[in-house]
């Protein structure tokens, strides 16, 4: 038996996402054939939208709410609601990999200050070089605004550690060359709440250790 | 910070996806915001067409091409390749419970009557009695077709065998009524091929050595 092409289509489509394989892909495809046009029809102009709707804030990379049909996500020139609010603190900058990562910290409530999105981490192994990510576009900033403190937010993953070693040693060279005294942090690693030291590894006990506070 | 309309329409619709929690929903929806424009456009495509050119077959429910772009789903009037073969053997109907299991029998190459979909099992936990299946399209093909067996090739779960009793009484009932004398056979259950006796559970093991044959 020949499969319809509109659901050799579809399955197709849903195994190019990430983390969906051939399985999972016919799966989702044959539970949508089952469920109302109206519910496909949503998931379609979402898909379309997405795209629309959407912009990446010029200044930090985040996204942000495009208010014109006709602009696109390639198109620039809006600010997103954090560069937008001029009450958050001007002097820090936080260093995210992506927005997801830049939404789980303004979840917490406790950073006020600015972010700016790099679009991934150093990654040879996938060809993602420094000069892949909004690097330059950070050190521009750090130049033209009253940066005193970078933290440094990246996973602490092996991409992420490099990412972070290599933006700490871009923003020193600069802060030397241009004689301005910008502090670097980077975030505490440790157990995490309710963790459990016993399956913590090695590293992260280390880590846990050195970064310990007076209580 | 606020998450753009079209981000939050994106996550929603993939959450109500089948084993896709909020997670994973985000993650492909910055995924897709990454991908150049006409992959976005590829899969708005796909899900569009997935209605409006596939077609469910008038006989047994299987999914059909459907060659007109006005018709959608809904309408009826089609067979599925399947049927309109005169070649298989239209002796013997192998009912299961949806395409894939369909697709899946069809790959193997060794059967060669035809089918009937039922469009899922019988599941009084979600609701699902045999009047939510194509039982009764079932029996109309009994009675106008010249059916000698029928293969329940419903799956060997708990809904399944639920299934493939309940069919076994209906046909039963409705072959002495008309005096026709149709066999009824359930697909054999066992070891699977690569598998392992010491894993194996003992149903499964029970109906492995009900199901013995000579060697």
């Amino acid at each position: 038996m020949k499969i319809p092409k509109a659901i050799e289509n579809m399955i197709e489509a849903f195994e190019r996402l990430p983390g969906i394989g051939p399985k999972t892909a016919s799966r989702l495809t044959f539970y949508l054939l089952n469920v109302p046009e109206g519910e496909r029809t949503l998931l379609a102009q979402a898909v379309s939208e997405l795209g629309e709707k959407t912009k990446i804030c010029e200044r930090c990379f985040n996204i942000a709410e495009g208010n014109d049909k006709q602009e696109t996500v390639s198109d620039k020139g809006t600010l997103c609601d954090i560069c937008e609010d001029r009450n958050r603190d001007q002097s820090t900058i936080c260093v995210v990999e992506d927005p997801l990562d830049l939404i789980a910290l303004e979840k917490t409530g406790r950073y006020h200050g600015l972010y700016h999105v790099l679009g991934g981490a150093i990654s040879p192994l996938e060809h993602i070089g420094p000069e892949d990510l909004k690097i330059n576009q950070l050190m521009s900033r750090l130049k033209s605004e009253p940066v005193k403190e970078v933290i440094l937010a990246t996973n602490p993953s092996l991409e992420g550690e490099a990412t972070a070693m290599y933006l700490k040693r871009a923003i020193s060279q600069e802060s030397v060359a241009n004689s301005r005294n910008i502090r670097i942090t980077r975030i505490a690693r440790g157990i995490p709440t309710g963790g459990d030291l016993e399956y913590a590894d090695e590293l992260t006990l280390t880590k846990s250790l050195e970064g310990r506070q007076d209580f």
